[in-house]
């Protein structure tokens, strides 16, 4: 079944003409609340436990739509691995019933998982805004084969039908322009999915969230939100992106050399702020970073940034210039590895060496887990001379997500039957099944979930169910996707933690006796040019077991390897209280 | 030479007996301001750049006296390895000058190394007060095989002679009591060295910081103050330990299940106030947890804690009693694998269950670095039911460091010439030279020193030289001090990231030819059950290498070898965009 993009008819819907063409579609609902015994299936596959990798199901007969499909950034515990995409074990067998991938914005938590789970779904069309669907777009370019993308663009003043569901919009505010939200109309009630939002009256580059609009979703009455929890655990409002301006303005007008501000690549409401600021006091802008160009182009290109042509310049030209006419942004500020602040904390950069008097502004909040690196990158910049302001000292970031009043607003327009919050780690959504408690939801009516976890919806009425579908991660690093299992994580934090030994001798096939030396060969270990003696130790202990004179242990290979495994494993931790992964590679000769 | 410990007379010294005492000393210098053309070396060894790893050297001529000798918490970039250490490579040699270890308090950033330096430095005299060096001592049993220590108590009231320099004391606060500074007198100036500290009006088990003392101090005359920086970036007072008490009170007070509160097993005065609060309740305490279970101990038994004997009970007796008689204290709240409050998460706990109704609270900030995993935690307990709260929805963390306004009149008091912060980041030292240059002090007098550098302290001033001693960091891992070298982290790092790969292959001794088939084997890398494609490619490719027909090839083990490692590698890389350890073992028969 192919869906159908409603014709356009103006820019926004009254109710009472979307109830009337609804009624023109053969498949559509006549009643939103009705009840017909049969169920509709919703499932987070992931973002109810963690921010990131998000993606919802919802299923009705042969009828599935999937809302988000994204990345989640790899834990501690997962050395090497790039990141982790959602697990649709779910869907083997069923991929002819996807209706379409609902995509909320282009964040990365979104939509990265595209290309990896399009082409096993039978590639479906993808729907999402103008900027979003280009986010994606370009993105694809580094799968080169695989198939394009099936990409149409959602008007969000229209609506479109996805067989059983009719799939209706609203925009809502967060730090990416063009992001909306779903409102699915189900045969057994309307299920709205928010996305990662917040209302801001006075936002940078979009237009407020639509209030009226989400009202008017409400009145029409809704079964179940599954709303934004990132921010939950805040109280108060979240700011708008427009005030935050206020501090970054008076530190750029302020700065007497170079001005460098990091930030996220997606950020494009700070970015075009900086870039008005920079304007304001007569400095020229660098624009650094791979992905931050792209997104600036994209932006540009449809109409989101508004700049002087001769604002940008490149570093080169940038280099020419006295500092104080000088703003660079660049990507970083998290303390990636390769990124440009860090180049240029490390003298590694191309083109910029920081200079005594430059000012570094961090205008992003710290992810969770990189405070050490983040904190480290900002010591070498103060070593290096500059001045840096971070966001602990300034209120220089505002958060793209909802607060705990926020959540009311959004609760009180709305009024769903069942709150179920997702898009948080627990602590989160548990924070906002409090808010909605607070003002009136209750232990019936707002609910947790868990990935994978079936929830039904039927005859508007919601039911957490005690199945779960996987969920199991499912790991991308380098070119592999689902190649890196737990148990070649577990080796990786072994060999991280301890080392490893490799123990090689070569024994007579016949006789199983030991032939020569053994080689002892450590990585990660001890540094072996000062442990000598304890590699000559080792070396005698190996042949002590090989040269056992019980006859069953001369015949038998992996008796021997195991043997070496374990005795020598138990030698080296009494000697050092380190357990490496001894590897014995036995020669048959 | 032996140190000297003054007699005693009273509780406190007046500046004038004190004046009159120290003539007696010979080694006594007459003018505390006064100039000999000598210098006074003044080393931070660690701390200068980090929080941890304190360690502060004062040398004169023939005497040296060190401050600190602790721990510093491994990064994420140093898998394996339990703690680092001071270098104390510049005493090589000088064991003989050293005159004594100096500790502020008992905090395992300020202590840890001192097993490991004394028997090194010829077992100097530790001093410290009561509960610091009772703690030192407890944690002394773990080093069976290592001297006794000189472990000597301060009375703070007193001052001691140590070569040339007259070592005076004063009380500050921190959030373990028994915590000193120092006052230094050497024949070119005064040094004070703060140690961790805040002035507390309302401190829970101690006195209050000795404000008198330290403006006498003051008085006197301070060439140079070492300070903490810690807290230096926030504004404000920071809070006393006591106002924390009030919400801790109220959620104790409140809870209707089992309470269970994490926190640091040294935090002592948090330990307090919740057996304070427990027995206005009448709840019952199980102290969970090796470390707090001896912290307790030693507090109790040298007076420090004020515990009703029958308020503490086994965890066998907990569990005979109703959840609301029941208060667990517990470590962990770092969200550290084996502590207990993991163990009581993950359901591996002896004795405990979590239950529906169950309070936790986790009373300690986090330790930057660790947010991901103690939020990981929080989720496993809210899973599991319980009523959680952390130090973000409530103010139950007091810091125990000194914020902007703290600092402002410690320098007030001191009035030192010169402000070097110690004990922190950079960005944190950074702050704490703004704080001081905001009420008067200068550039020229507000300084940053980074570990190893040396400082001159010659005739009342202060100046920092380009001379830098050792500094790298002395790695602990289990039983090894130091025998973990950059090499095999880097090792452990690529090991963690790409896992490994030996290549294992027999050739004939004199033709070089291939015998057999090559071995691989994989860890991790990719899951070899599901990448045979992979492995027999690379299986092919060896043989290639190894039979390749020109005759200097076969001649050359290393040449292969290397060939090996470079080629598989790159075969690897292009691949799977990964970069294993390639490691060729090439038997020659």
């Amino acid at each position: 079944m192919q869906p159908t993009l409603a014709p356009s008819r103006g820019q926004s819907i009254p109710p009472s003409s979307r109830r009337r063409r609804s009624r023109r579609h053969r498949s559509s609902p006549k009643n939103f609340g009705g009840g017909s015994g049969k169920k509709v299936n919703i499932i987070v596959l992931g973002g109810a436990e963690e921010v990131g990798r998000n993606c919802t199901l919802i299923e009705y007969e042969d009828d599935i739509i999937i809302i988000d499909a994204g990345l989640q950034f790899p834990e501690e515990d997962m050395p090497g691995i790039d990141y982790i995409i959602p697990n649709i074990a779910y869907l083997r067998g069923k991929e002819k019933n996807v209706r379409g991938m609902l995509i909320t914005h282009g964040h990365y938590d979104h939509i990265v998982g595209i290309p990896h789970m399009a082409p096993r779904l039978g590639n479906p069309p993808i729907f999402g805004t103008k900027l979003t669907l280009a986010i994606i777009k370009k993105r694809q370019d580094d799968f080169k084969n695989t198939p394009p993308l099936n990409l149409r663009v959602i008007d969000p003043t229209k609506y479109m039908q996805l067989g059983k569901f009719r799939v209706e919009f609203f925009r809502v505010n967060h730090n990416i322009p063009d992001c909306i939200g779903f409102v699915v109309k189900t045969p057994e009630g309307t299920i709205v999915h928010t996305g990662d939002m917040k209302f801001d009256y006075t936002p940078v580059i979009d237009p407020p969230a639509d209030y009226q609009r989400i009202a008017e979703v409400g009145k029409e009455g809704v079964a179940l939100l599954l709303s934004d929890s990132t921010n939950a655990a805040n109280p108060g409002h979240q700011l708008s992106e427009r005030a935050i301006g206020a501090d970054l303005r008076d530190i750029i007008h302020k700065a007497k050399g170079r001005v460098i501000v990091g930030t996220f690549s997606s950020l494009l409401s700070r970015i075009q702020q900086v870039i008005w600021f920079a304007e304001e006091c007569g400095r020229k802008v660098v624009i650094d970073g791979f992905s931050m160009k792209t997104n600036v182009e994209i932006s540009r290109t449809l109409g989101y940034l508004t700049v002087n042509p001769r604002t940008l310049i490149s570093p080169h030209e940038a280099n020419k210039l006295p500092p104080e006419k000088v703003l660079i942004m660049c990507t970083g500020a998290q303390g990636e590895d390769r990124a440009v602040l860090m180049r240029i904390a490390t003298r590694e950069h191309r083109f910029f060496r920081l200079e005594k008097g430059d000012t570094v502004v961090f205008s992003s909040s710290v992810v969770p887990g990189n405070e050490r690196t983040v904190a480290r990158l900002r010591d070498s910049l103060i070593r290096e001379g500059a001045n840096v302001f971070h966001y602990k000292m300034m209120d220089i970031h505002a958060g793209g997500h909802s607060c705990q009043e926020d959540l009311k607003l959004l609760f009180s327009l709305l009024k769903p039957k069942y709150v179920v919050p997702i898009m948080g780690e627990i602590g989160m959504t548990n924070a906002a099944i409090s808010v909605a408690k607070s003002i009136g939801w209750t232990d019936e009516t707002a609910l947790m979930t868990f990935n994978g976890r079936v929830m039904e919806l039927s005859n508007g009425h919601v039911r957490l169910t005690q199945t779960k579908v996987p969920t199991d991660y499912v790991f991308v690093d380098g070119l592999g996707v689902g190649d890196v299992s737990d148990v070649v994580l577990r080796d990786r934090l072994q060999m991280a933690d301890e080392g490893m030994v490799v123990i090689i001798a070569s024994v007579d096939a016949q006789t199983g006796k030991l032939i020569g030396e053994p080689d002892i060969i450590s990585r990660g270990f001890v540094y072996m040019k000062n442990s000598k003696r304890l590699i000559d130790e080792t070396r005698a202990k190996v042949k002590d077991i090989l040269t056992d004179k019980s006859p069953e242990v001369s015949a038998n290979e992996s008796y021997l390897r195991n043997k070496i495994r374990d005795d020598i494993g138990q030698f080296l931790f009494t000697r050092t209280e380190r357990r490496p992964m001894v590897l014995p590679v036995i020669f048959e000769v």
